[in-house]
């Protein structure tokens, strides 16, 4: 029963994006990178509407974590994704309120209403809040920095296979089960409070106020944070009024459970997201913090752990404005905003100057080829024609197919020059760029020439439509080593002119090697031609990849390269 | 009395972006193009955050609307910059709570504080919403259209001078008075409710019921919304249970006034803005609909009136985001989200059949070069080299001081590509691109040599500072009329290699136009260099500037391309 609710949420928020995925097959139009990726990010807008009932909030996390290009075509998109699940979300809610669906429903759209009437703050509560961001922020790089490293064993023990996946999955299941049931013997008992407006205390059932081996009459606070849904436990903390409900010392081993529970079951082979534990485990920070300055502050502890939770998603995610949104839209408490907004601040700027933010630093660990949206500084040093990696394989206008087949059986580049030589042209002359997939097509209509002559293109109108060079999915497409060639065919022509893109992006190769990764990342491009800066060469020096930029690349190409000197030189300049 | 509220808040607003200008000019680190733009973006997302009390719909706002690219970097910035805005506001509040800063501070931070627990809605009401967001689109449509016709008109009377300004401030201000006193005369006396909270009827001073020429007891429900500041107006019209407050016929007069107003006062010489008038007029729409379907829906008519004014957002400013955001935090109505979410789809997509959302007509009326982010689709059928307007002034490495001031006398260019020709080099080399600042500035320290030899360069170094180059303010800078040479001089050499830039972008001739045009506006760039795309041409064919990519100047190369032709030609290939 305990994470019924949020599982539901979470189940709605996958199918999200795997609905689109599965749509994919039958809608053409999104048999191509953008709209594919577009899609993606809705999806991802989509699960976190969801899974929060944040709608807004999840066009924000969409646009601020998971987009690399900002669009407005993409935020419409997004808004018009998360309206519906709004929409459709409101509906569901409407209709499971009468108890039919389980936990879901509960608490209507707002998971976690607050609504309170703000007390008017004085300068010692500012200086308090502004406090609890700093250490809130300290907080949260050594979760990231926790994560990473132990995201790194995991990563380690996973790949041994299966079997160690699961042995790892069921350690943490018996662990977080031991400590959730072990823990609370811990606590003392405490006497119901005489005005309870809930059944206390309550017995194998959800709610508040936990019995757990206290006498009648009285309740195990830490059961009761620890045998709740999450949902309830963080409404718990967060709530107004009940500044005696929770002790001092189950709130601080509360914290350390569910902080620990939280960097060590990310990793493991469920689907586990951060944002919850982080909620608790920053909810119960700001509790504490509440609890403790009780005497000076005015301020409820619910407050401070709203605040807590704030200072915790912005010193781990370090998202400002989506977190912002997605909980304002959680707890519907807009006056609270300036507060949230400033302890985000505090903590996020804090937490900076330590490490990355986390989902950036499981992309770096994942060893994803993701390109920074700046320039690294060393990089200015660099021109383009510096960090080529050879060897080039560039292709006539009108190729043989046995060299074709062959560079494409021997490489695994996605793209290549297409150079016209004599007897086509006087001088070698730089057509455009073909790709690979492109070229498996031509090659699988086996409409071949016996001579190298320069063809009017029409028969790949004729031949072809427009979606027979449609992006297949993924696992779909041709292959090289599906396509058998005889080698009559081997010998035989090809005009690669008609599926050639003949407006590639190219740069010269003295191009400072910061602008041609700006311009890389930027548009967005798989491949950047770099050509040469006088005339006398061939027409094209080499081809960029994404691969290319990355600072492993192009330190094993300049292992004297020191950033950290090439860094403060231009800080300087 | 009838602004005072909105003006404080407007001119906090207008002190958020003046302020950054006035510091522009003693921090040296905005003396460049993009902090200042970001700053910009920065003051403008203050502004916003400030007038409507709204920190996180600022952000969106100056994203949405007012930011040409997103980069993460902004987004914290003008997250920082709102984030302080809320804390000084909160601050100002609490000290004003007292009442002694006139109308300002009422309120609190939630301008129009709704709060209502929302009625469940069946399919009617669900039906109901989709009519009031088709019509409230085709509503804000026709006000973008009539607004572009009117600012037209306006914009020859200004040009006339300013006497025709005043003269037509005058006049609107005249119109405006005669129809807030006059138009009231045509509704009739409502007798006070029995169970009203406030004075009923208020006589000469600011509040509901407005007394206006009815017996005691009774009050004139349209003076109530005339005679109102215009927050109370919204507040009044979004409230709930006041279903009979407001006559129909007061309503249809209402809005009709309000709609004309709003229309002919936006093109003045006064600062006044669209924000408020679009959502006093779609408020008061919505009421209208919500009084006429009082039969048939559960629903208020506040919350129609809150759905409407979101309609009439949505269809003249066309932002989806950012108006969600603003709206809740104006009005604190978390259940109404996914509503507002569903009419602003609609009314966007209703109106962007039409017309553009208004601040774009607007950008296009008043002729600024402002590039959309996507390409034309007849730009496809255009490669660069077809756009390049000459004549090309090109400078070499070494340049004769005659020949760069002669340039930059006769022409506004901005930019110039520098060549190195024989003797320097062997065949003529492109070098790079030097700025007209750059080059005054060289000028201006008159560091001149009697031969064409290449330098070292390092004079630069040693005679100016990082600071040189930066950019000044608007209107500070060197001019090439401030500059005097002696024919002496005029005959000198000066060597610009130390200040060109040696990475410029470049695109070959035969580069497409759209994939230029995207290049020229993700990089935002000033100055494209078109290459040949042959080596037995000069090393450059022409400069692009945002001039170029214009539809204004491709149709005076190319007046026989239709665009429509090529718009559906595009959409089938």
């Amino acid at each position: 029963m305990v994470h019924t609710g949020a599982c539901i949420a979470n189940l709605l928020g996958q199918g999200g994006s795997r609905k689109y995925h599965l749509t994919c097959n039958w809608l053409r139009y999104f048999k191509n990178d953008r709209d594919r990726r577009d899609l993606i990010t809705c999806g991802s807008a989509a699960g976190v509407a969801a899974a929060f009932r944040a709608p807004v909030g999840g066009v924000l996390f969409a646009l601020e974590e998971a987009a690399s290009w900002w669009r407005s075509a993409l935020l419409w998109r997004t808004f018009f994704t998360t309206a519906v699940v709004a929409v459709v979300l409101r509906g569901l809610i409407e209709f499971c309120r009468s108890g039919k669906c389980g936990l879901f429903g509960q608490g209507g759209l707002i998971m976690f209403d607050l609504s309170s009437t703000i007390a008017t703050y004085s300068t010692p509560d500012l200086i308090a809040i502004i406090v609890l961001g700093i250490i809130g922020g300290i907080f949260g790089g050594l979760f990231n920095f926790l994560l990473d490293k132990i995201l790194r064993v995991y990563s380690i023990i996973n790949e041994r296979g299966a079997p160690f996946k699961i042995l790892l999955t069921i350690t943490i299941s018996i662990v977080t089960s031991m400590c959730s049931y072990g823990l609370p013997w811990l606590a003392a008992c405490t006497p119901c409070p005489a005005d309870a407006v809930e059944q206390c205390p309550t017995i194998s059932r959800s709610g508040n106020y936990k019995n757990f081996q206290c006498p009648q009459g009285y309740y195990n606070d830490l059961a009761s944070l620890f045998f709740n849904t999450n949902d309830d436990a963080i409404r718990n903390l967060f709530s107004n009024g009940t500044a005696n409900e929770f002790r001092m010392s189950s709130l601080f081993i509360f914290f350390t459970a569910i902080y620990c529970l939280g960097l060590v079951t990310y990793g493991v082979a469920v689907p586990s997201g951060l944002f919850i534990p982080v909620i608790l485990a920053g909810a119960t920070y700001g509790r504490i913090v509440g609890t403790l300055l009780g005497s000076i502050s005015d301020l409820d502890p619910g407050l401070f752990a709203l605040l807590g939770a704030a200072s915790f998603l912005g010193g781990t995610m370090r998202m400002t404005v989506s977190v912002c949104v997605i909980l304002l839209e959680l707890t519907n408490d807009l006056p609270m905003l300036p507060l949230v907004m400033l302890v985000l601040l505090i903590s996020k700027t804090i937490a900076d100057n330590f490490n990355k933010g986390v989902y950036d630093q499981i992309v770096v660990m994942k060893g994803f080829p993701y390109m920074e949206a700046h320039a690294e500084p060393y990089m200015r040093h660099l021109v383009a024609g510096d960090v080529v990696s050879g060897p080039l394989i560039t292709f006539s206008g009108v190729e043989k197919v046995g060299n074709i087949v062959h560079a494409l059986r021997i490489t695994g580049h996605n793209g290549f020059p297409v150079v016209d030589e004599p007897p086509i042209t006087e001088t070698p002359e730089l057509v455009g760029l073909v790709t690979r997939s492109h070229l498996l097509v031509l090659l699988n209509s086996k409409n071949f020439m016996k001579g190298q002559v320069k063809t009017s293109g029409s028969f790949v109108l004729r031949r072809f439509g427009a979606f027979d060079f449609a992006k297949p999915g993924s696992g779909k497409g041709l292959k090289i080593e599906d396509l058998d060639f005889t080698d009559e065919e081997m010998d035989m022509y090809v005009d690669l002119h008609p599926i050639t893109n003949t407006s590639p992006y190219t740069v010269v190769e003295t191009m400072s090697l910061a602008k041609a990764a700006i311009l890389f990342r930027e548009l967005g491009l798989r491949h950047l031609l770099v050509v040469p800066k006088t005339p006398d060469r061939p027409p094209i020096v080499g081809i960029l990849t994404r691969h290319d930029f990355m600072p492993e690349h192009i330190h094993s190409l300049f292992p004297n390269l020191n950033p950290h000197k090439y860094h403060s030189a231009s800080m300087a300049g």
